[in-house]
């Protein structure tokens, strides 16, 4: 059984970092069309999207910002954040076997509020910049452990 | 077959605006989950939900997020469009039951970059803004009509 930790306001320093890294696959993308009804042709349509500029299809922006959202949960500050805002830009294109890696980096702590602003950059295998931003969470209350919960597993229906 | 039309930045006016509404089910959240890797306990795991202030499991914030990509993606300004940037602010929960209106409206063209700004809200079934923010984005083209993709069907494994 995998455990997750997460940090309270108290224990989280300027400059603390956390990776996560995930290979996007079209289930996927498929997921998550099927999750948000976003049935957009660039990322489902081969033929439509290979008459675009990006010259085939790619994946949803919002899923590597799902990646970063992730990250948030599950790492930096973890389990019972709230997430507050979340800034994006989407700088270049993320398709079917290429390997995100999320970086959040904390960049500011606002004691009245106790939220965290987290620089979030998610970057593919060859180093370029695909979605960049900042996130503002809400730690939880301190320092806790908490069981992980499984991957829910689909099929193809 | 159902099928999208898209505005190019010309056909676009100011003010102009759209919506969708979607309810949220546990398999969506769950979908969502498998999607993304986003398996925090406050999404998929009851008891430890319970005992936050959310009393209980809510919604991804980004499956929200997620129904806004997909109006700008199928409606506004539709398929082709490349989506720039989002800010997003998480401003309530959501949970599985609620119904979520995302409303568009365009706030901003900048003719250099033939960017649209548009302003970006999701609303519970009480009239309640759960998400609210602004959207950048590259209009396609021009004027298309293309066919809807099937929404992707998955079962649980």
């Amino acid at each position: 059984m995998s455990m997750l930790e997460s940090f309270g306001f108290e224990d989280i320093e300027i400059g603390q970092s956390l990776r996560l890294s995930r290979t996007v696959t079209e289930e996927m993308v498929r997921l998550f069309a099927a999750a948000t009804g976003d049935v957009n042709p660039m990322h489902l349509d081969q033929n439509f999207a290979a008459a675009t500029p990006f010259k085939g299809c790619i994946a949803h922006g919002m899923l590597t910002a799902g990646f970063i959202s992730a990250a948030i949960a599950t790492g930096l500050p973890g389990p019972g954040s709230v997430y507050v805002g979340q800034e994006l830009r989407f700088d270049r294109p993320v398709r079917a076997g290429d390997t995100i890696t999320v970086e959040l980096t904390v960049q500011e702590k606002i004691p009245g509020k106790n939220h965290i602003v987290l620089k979030t950059v998610a970057r593919n295998q060859n180093n370029k910049t695909v979605v960049s931003g900042t996130a503002t969470v809400l730690p939880p209350p301190g320092k806790a452990r908490v069981e992980q919960p499984a991957e829910p597993r689909f099929l193809p229906a």
